[in-house]
């Protein structure tokens, strides 16, 4: 979600609120507002009226309302540096007989995966850092089909010289400090000349849901979600990268050096590729666990750049390693993430209950006992830990607290 | 504050309560719980019907309404293991004839300073770890006038040879687990030996505040505050440490491998001597700060078997460390804390806000002339973060975001 824009006025009608058509067969209410510069001012204006996050259904239509479109009224164009700009029906593209099918696993992640970690460290008011609170669940895999981008530039005659970007359009209205754009990203050509951008309809076996992107989206392999466009109107090939807002002024990374009271659009990475990353998913973080003396642990590996070839799990924060057993790992793709299982032999205790301790197990059954739940664990105790005779006793063992002399 | 009764009802009167007159002159509504266990029962039977922490004013009274008492009437009893028992006055304590005045400065902790941290790491519902959720201030400092606990135990004809604990009982009532106790706690006659522990009836120059104890209390060098009796109304000589539930069930601590699941009283370890711990004050955590190359912090060490000698403080979390100058740290005593000052270089930008750096002064310009406050830095930039002819120019000297081939 963008900023809220400092200053303004929470959401409250004024007056009349201009109400858009859509401006293609099928998109209900989308405009394409790069295009209609007048519609785009008069929409400006009515934002600059509101507090940013809220916006009227009357005002600009998002992706949610698409529906779905005949794949003989559903185009894009692709336009700028290629040799012969076209326009292609989804119908086209699904014509075997100029454009061969692709069919791959593809992991695509959330930049802002795990980001909630960060918000942890400098919580903030801002929405560099309050917004997308991911946990360990902002990826997903699934198996895409549809054409490699270059077979379309290659059939647009392919790229003049200067072309070094391509940009992709969404149908997809998108709100930066009161003025709106369409969805814009730019992957460099580089990318698509090694088949790692793709044109895909199809979603694990099934058209693709609406939610994803239908009737066609763009899927970047190993580079981060916002670049592979949902919703595709529009393909541009371009010199330099897309100076739409998504792709100049967000998904930036700075040094803590920079920190933010430095930041420009400029002195920041713009990120793209993503790194080696993984997660343990379950148990989750600060589970309670009464086991046996092992605890089964799941997870993923994933890489923007490659496929984690192997997964060591360490049960001690990073002492002792165990490698996960090949058969223990999910399938290798080039461009997906592994998941992964392993038990954990645990001898310890503490806040992982080990069932196999013969303390243990004598106050689990005090709790049967008593007929109280043992968790949550931090639950004072129902009953004394121990009488006062044992405790005597044992102090006898230990010789007291104290020295004696 | 003591565990909920598990299944104990809210509070709410049921029938008649019984009012517990003072039984000592001046102690309003105080009761020798543990000498009248007519009265005790009662009390208990009280407790039992109600939700743990809600006391009705007619049931237990507490330290809170203790008034000032007269030197003459107001006395504390020693018995136990002392060859001659005997009861003594304020007034017989203040006598110098019979015993020498001690004064010395002594830092009282609590056992949970910086609990909070702790229980950020382990969150639950339970006694143990929600309560005192204290921070770096759970620490004092006073200069305490009063007689060695040494010599009173000298006048009383010495310890018998059975002596080796010393309990302390205070005017203050104290709940566990449906039932009442005057607070008690004991400390191994070693500690009284080497003048390690004070009654005092002065602090700072004054007499003693009500919250503070008033009109005696006990002050343990080096021990945990809970050591540390208010309100001092008998010095028991025993054998072992107090049965009473505080020395017996609290103030314990565990290693991870027990655990909460298999802790009993006797497989902890009672806290005692308060370990080195320093904590900073200013800055607080995560504090932004507008700095010029150069930044003041300060903060205090202590050591309850010892005494800080030096302080190093770091700026990078560990990497480099500064002494603090000898001349900045307050002056030393055998049983109390050392507070310190030491201002901090700091070339970083990132969080800490540089204003010697050109870049950093120009952005701080940039708030001063929009008129908008630059704290809290978390909040979006209201202005552009660089212009886009600003941007091109930043691009082409890095020669683009992405390689060219």
């Amino acid at each position: 979600m963008a900023p809220a824009e400092p200053n303004a006025k929470p959401f409250e009608v004024q007056g009349e609120l201009p109400v858009f058509a859509e401006e293609r067969k099928g998109w209900k209410g989308y405009v394409e507002w790069e295009r209609y510069p007048e519609k785009k001012k008069q929409a400006a204006e009515v934002l600059a009226r509101y507090d940013f996050p809220v916006v009227s259904k009357n005002i600009p239509v998002q992706w949610r309302t698409a529906k779905e479109i005949d794949p003989e009224e559903y185009f894009f164009e692709v336009e700028g540096l290629v040799n012969k700009p076209m326009k292609l029906t989804l119908k086209d593209l699904q014509d075997e007989s100029r454009f061969p099918r692709m069919s791959t696993a593809v992991t695509l992640q959330c930049s802002g995966t795990r980001r909630i970690e960060q918000i942890h460290d400098y919580p903030g008011d801002g929405d560099e850092l309050i917004n997308a609170p991911w946990g360990e669940g902002a990826i997903g895999t699934a198996r895409y089909v549809g054409v490699s981008l270059k077979k379309v530039i290659k059939y647009c005659g392919g790229l003049k010289e200067e072309g070094k970007n391509i940009e992709f359009f969404g149908a997809d209205s998108y709100f930066k400090k009161g003025q709106i754009y369409n969805y814009a990203v730019s992957v460099p050509t580089h990318k698509m000349k090694v088949n790692e951008v793709m044109l895909a309809w199809e979603m694990n076996g099934e058209p693709l849901p609406a939610i994803h992107g239908a009737p066609l989206r763009v899927v970047v392999m190993g580079y981060i979600g916002a670049r592979s466009c949902k919703w595709l109107t529009r393909i541009n090939v371009i010199r330099d990268p897309s100076m739409a807002p998504v792709q100049m002024k967000e998904y930036i990374y700075y040094t803590p050096q920079i920190g933010k009271h430095n930041a420009t659009y400029s002195n920041g990475f713009s990120i793209q590729t993503m790194p080696v990353a993984s997660a343990i998913m379950t148990p989750v973080d600060k589970d309670v666990i009464i086991h046996d003396g092992k605890i089964k642990m799941t997870g993923w590996a994933y890489s923007g750049s490659g496929w984690p070839e192997r997964v060591e799990v360490s049960n001690d924060g990073g002492g002792v390693w165990y490698e996960v057993p090949y058969d223990q790992l999910s399938k290798k793709y080039f461009h997906a993430w592994r998941t992964w299982e392993i038990d954990i032999p645990v001898d310890a205790e503490g806040w992982l209950v080990n069932r196999s301790k013969p303390q243990t197990a004598k106050r689990l059954k005090m709790y049967e006992d008593h007929g109280t739940d043992f968790l949550p664990l931090t639950r004072p105790a129902p009953f004394d830990l121990e009488t006062e005779e044992e405790y005597l006793e044992e102090m006898k063992k230990r010789e007291g607290r104290d020295p004696v002399e």
